[in-house]
């Protein structure tokens, strides 16, 4: 929540926040058959709910997000992952907007997941967390409305993963949101997203301090393993061009070595191995396997006979789907495919592909397009708020 | 060389080849200047030389190549790795030429490298194996050329690391040759190729069993990093396109399973991981790691000023380039740039895009238009050859 601003912080920040730890005391089924009978979230929540609980805007997070969307944590001095995209005056504006952002369980931050509590045996998850499904995010985050007195939101927004959610949030609930926003995302992983993320796992699995996930007992974690899943994640999150004018071919070191044993290290090198550790620390082996796995398994029209455009009959609300010309990993050829079904299901549905040399990153970072296409699309959602009687 | 064929093999086939261990009792000054006193290279060669010695081919081979090209070795019931593209009456045909394919130093199957011994020390050279650069397999080539009795060759071939080292010929040695065929390659790598050739060294290097490299003498291998490695350098030499084609999001072992520790698998996943355990068990972690450090020095224009327009001047021979339309780690852009620099350099060029789904390894699969691409180029060099007074 909004404290009082240290003249330091920029103006059209949230400022300083601290997260809330949400008890969901009802039981969630999950996909694969499991029921958690209670289950916790890790919340931020930025600006003021209205009285009606329908200025909501909930902020679905990618493979390795988290609650801390935007703002700063007291001492820290880096802002939340999507600070550019969330605050007063932004195009999620907290002067508009209840903006809510959960980390959803399985991933690592405070929510139930593979550190938290096994109440069946008083141990952590671990390797035994319950594999899980976008729908079981979706299905936790419906609970969490009501907790924070939600009663519909005006929009669900998302990149990556996260506009996986969103997607889904507009077939099962069609009825509790206004948009639909899809960023960067696709209906289904190619096999060569698959390949990548299995190879990542295979990665963190062949790590000898593994030990079957059973790590923590063991007073270690597979941070080799780790290092290397992000290393592989983060270069398919770059594109060619950008990784070619940030790194080119420039040498860190000096030049090439006589004998053998050179140090000498290209700059994407260096660069690649510090993002690697500094994942590596950060984040759990068990989440990364299972937020891969329910990456991997998304698939938006499978229940429904693999018709894309009949899953989308069942939506009601209006949708904005956003591409970046770079992406390889989440191509505009994939949002494209969205755009198409949801015309031919009827659908409102706005589309905009942002030139942008960032690669899929580039739905984390500022670009000016991209950013005016945002705030336009949610100013029309505010308007239609603020319109109600 | 040739033995009589067994009714089973095919007529269009060398049919039952064996390799020769040539010992090249010459210095060899390597780029890094560590100076081989001599050094030995496993080879093969198909066809029969001609008197003036004119008549031969040089194929170079890329990162995991190897001297095994074309035929059959007694009881395998696969061929060598080029056996679509060499042979009696294929692109690079055995009844005009004599086709030589080394296995370069540094590698692992015979040549010396890191498995053989370094005469300093008594001991397999392992880790302590010199840094390489492309112009030193080349000047390596050089004197095979003269132990073998070939005078010039008629033409010099590779695709991708391979081509990389056929450019360098026409460089180094313009006088030696007549025709330059360079396949699926680039006159630099990008930085995103380098990424990806960083992580999968860091797999190995990362690996516990890789000791430094000395693991042979921990009589063990790194092969879960060198399996790794091979994975992460499979997805890229696969288009997307041919992944979804050949394995879709087939799942291996039924549908999503109930409670945890799900065994199953989409079926790129289970041939990924045949593809690394395979690999690891036949290829050496240490050359891996010196080779693809050789492709990630690989700049053909660096003593040229950056200027490769310059560095072609020096050229003689006639080129081809070729490209495959869905090869996005060598990127037919990247073979125009060689065509542009070859053509202001007032070189014969000539230049195919082969269309194509089969990415980087399309250079190495049958394809009709590739194969008269390439047949139609020699067929010109083999008249050349024969028209010699």
């Amino acid at each position: 929540m909004p404290d009082t601003l240290p003249d330091t912080l920029p103006a059209d920040s949230v400022g300083i926040v601290t997260s809330r730890r949400v008890a969901i005391e009802r039981p969630l089924a999950l996909a694969c058959g499991v029921v958690l009978d209670s289950h916790q979230l890790e919340v931020e929540c930025y600006g003021q709910l209205n009285r009606r609980g329908d200025n909501a805007i909930l902020i679905c997070h990618a493979l390795s997000g988290h609650h801390h969307a935007a703002g700063y944590h007291r001492g820290d001095s880096r802002p939340g992952w999507w600070e550019h995209y969330i605050g007063p005056g932004k195009p999620i504006d907290t002067e508009r907007f209840y903006v809510v952002c959960p980390t959803n369980i399985g991933s690592c931050f405070g929510s139930t997941g593979p550190l938290t509590e096994n109440p069946a045996t008083g141990q952590p998850w671990a390797a035994e967390f319950p594999p899980l499904r976008a729908r079981d995010w979706v299905n936790s985050q419906r609970l969490l409305m009501d907790e924070l007195g939600v009663s519909r939101w005006a929009a669900v927004v998302g990149g990556s993963l996260g506009g996986m959610q969103a997607m889904r949030w507009s077939l099962e609930y069609p009825e509790l949101l206004d948009h639909c926003v899809v960023i960067a995302s696709a209906m289904k992983l190619s096999a060569q997203n698959i390949a990548f993320n299995e190879i990542a796992r295979r990665a963190i699995k062949s790590d000898p301090d593994f030990y079957d996930g059973q790590y923590a007992q063991h007073n270690t974690s597979p941070q080799r393993g780790l290092a290397l899943a992000r290393m592989i994640g983060h270069v398919t999150y770059l594109s060619d061009e950008l990784m070619g004018q940030k790194f080119g071919r420039e040498l860190r070191l000096g030049d090439f070595a006589t004998g053998s044993a050179s140090p000498v290290q290209f700059e994407i090198e260096s660069y690649l191995n510090h993002q690697g550790d500094k994942f590596s620390g950060a984040f759990d082996a068990n989440s990364y396997l299972l937020i891969t796995k329910m990456l991997d398994y998304f698939d938006l029209a499978r229940a429904y006979d693999n018709d894309a455009v009949a899953a989308f009959r069942r939506a009601r609300c209006g949708f904005q789907v956003i591409s970046f010309s770079s992406d390889w990993r989440f191509a505009p050829a994939r949002s494209r495919e969205i755009v198409q079904a949801l015309v031919a299901a009827g659908r409102d549905v706005c589309y905009c592909e942002i030139e942008s040399d960032q690669g899929h990153d580039a739905f984390l970072l500022p670009n000016r397009r991209y950013q005016e296409a945002l705030g336009t699309y949610l100013a029309r959602a505010a308007q239609a708020v603020e319109a109600r009687p």
